[in-house]
């Protein structure tokens, strides 16, 4: 492996669960956190659309602006490279992505379907023309064919993207299952000088053993949020990837993120931020469905799970 | 695989969380839930010798006495096995243990250390001889070299034993060290006849993938509890490996278990009985260590992991 990096998403996919209302000691405190603990990435937010999304209903998180990243780092003088995903179809990249040289930005993620593949090479090569590291995100892979995979996977390793994420959208993807897609997506793209990455979620308790797994079959950066942080199930946790790395003598630290949790999660959920592995979670993860149908369920305090096991089969 | 079978051990490791006193209804809808859902063995708690545990300190599922079993399951006219666990010198095997045909019993599991090794043997013989099926859990393998490993495998594959669990009694193997572990168990102990188990704690959030990686390499008694009910972080929870299994083909059902826990996990909780992932059975589990320093940091309701850290360093 060439580099094996960790990339925080805590911001970006924990925006989901409080509409991206982080306050800036909360932002400040997890970019000095990820700098001390020796993190390679640290995404923002995203930089979603403002004519897409409406400015009043969103925290600033939601679209990243370059004056409020620069509020938190200055002109980041640390090692850390800093990025923002923007989603195929919710992002004006002409609009919105400033020239590299103009942005303390370093790296721009774009997520997108299999089959808007197209128009995601043509934002990687925009991106990459304006001077950006550059990431797909392949979202909902466990839906596609075989063949889908291998076909956009080919595209992207003829197109200037750096790096290619094996994402597990459902959590419904299983370690083994996980080590042979890395498998596939590193002998594709490495030989064209990719790399690739791993995004994980904790639907059945395997964000951390896929992000392992996805490690040792060739992925090399990896994808994780304090505490799981996360949309429905969460996320790999940061501090169990960083405990297993510093016991495979890669220099990182797990004391900043200690630090980090005990001084700013219990405020999180004393203000109803909930998210993390649940009963609801799990049973649209075995069924590889999308956590929506979960994500209601918990919302109205529902305890019935024979219900929800019967509206899933529908 | 000859057979592969689940074993539901939420009574007795969970006893571990609550002294062991749930009430008759829990019991008796746990083991109709384990019926109804093709599961293959059902421990009932530890057969612990009353000379050395207090029977007012403890509920009756810490001894399980013949007739609080037979109050629940009767002559337990279902397809399912019936197990107790008795640890080596904390059990009178001569006293408390009945010949099998005057049993409502199947099986009796041994856990030991790998240092008490010959006691265990011992037991062993005793209970084959009263006609009882025999399981031998070596705990704490993590701390026992290879060389102490596969002597005592070999000491179990020339004894009358059935079953010889692979324990992660702290929650600190990784997948593939599992991987290769219960690959060692197969290969030293199926050609001798015996049958691999695997036994899996979620401090690092790796209980069912352990317990997945342990099944693909040999091990075939997969043990369980419901919702991971357990002490400290838990173990493998039923409704994670029962959903997997489903989506293998094995005949096994869900539907029970959701109901059951819809039914008695809130009052379980209701009532102060805390288990499941947390933070400080993390940092006990990257460390190889006992939990026990964890559950007395939440017991205490202390917060700061910083402090944990640092004590957990001495």
């Amino acid at each position: 492996m060439d580099r094996l990096e960790i990339l925080d998403c805590t911001l970006r996919d924990g925006g989901l669960t409080n509409d991206f209302f982080f306050d800036d000691l909360f932002v400040k405190d997890l970019y000095l956190a990820n700098v001390e603990a020796g993190v390679g990435y640290m995404e923002m937010g995203y930089r979603a659309s403002k004519d897409v999304f409406d400015v009043d209903r969103y925290g600033k998180w939601k679209f990243c602006d370059e004056e409020d990243i620069r509020r938190i780092v200055g002109d980041d003088p640390s090692q850390i490279r800093l990025s923002v995903m923007a989603d195929v179809g919710r992002t004006d990249f002409q609009r919105d992505i400033l020239p590299k040289k103009d942005s303390v930005l370093d790296m721009i993620r774009i997520a997108t379907y299999s089959h808007t593949i197209d128009e995601a090479v043509e934002a990687v090569e925009h991106c990459h023309g304006l001077g950006y590291e550059t990431t797909v995100n392949i979202m909902a892979v466990s839906n596609d064919t075989e063949e889908t995979i291998l076909h956009v996977l080919e595209r992207l390793a003829g197109s200037s993207v750096d790096v290619v994420y094996l994402v597990d959208s459902f959590g419904s993807i299983y370690p083994y299952q996980i080590a042979a897609l890395a498998r596939q997506y590193a002998d594709v793209l490495c030989p064209a000088g990719k790399q690739v990455g791993i995004h994980a979620h904790n639907n059945q308790q395997l964000a951390f053993a896929n992000t392992i797994e996805g490690m040792r079959n060739g992925a090399s950066l990896l994808d994780v949020t304090v505490n799981g942080l996360g949309r429905g199930a969460g996320n790999c946790p940061t501090e169990l990837l960083v405990g297993y790395l510093m016991g495979q003598g890669i220099p990182c630290r797990e004391e900043p993120f200690m630090h980090f949790i005990q001084e700013h999660m219990p405020a999180l959920k004393k203000d109803g931020v909930v998210w993390g592995y649940d009963i609801p979670y799990l049973l649209t993860g075995q069924r590889n469905q999308h956590p929506s149908k979960a994500i209601e369920f918990i919302k109205e305090c529902r305890t019935q799970y024979t219900d929800l096991l019967k509206e899933l089969a529908v």
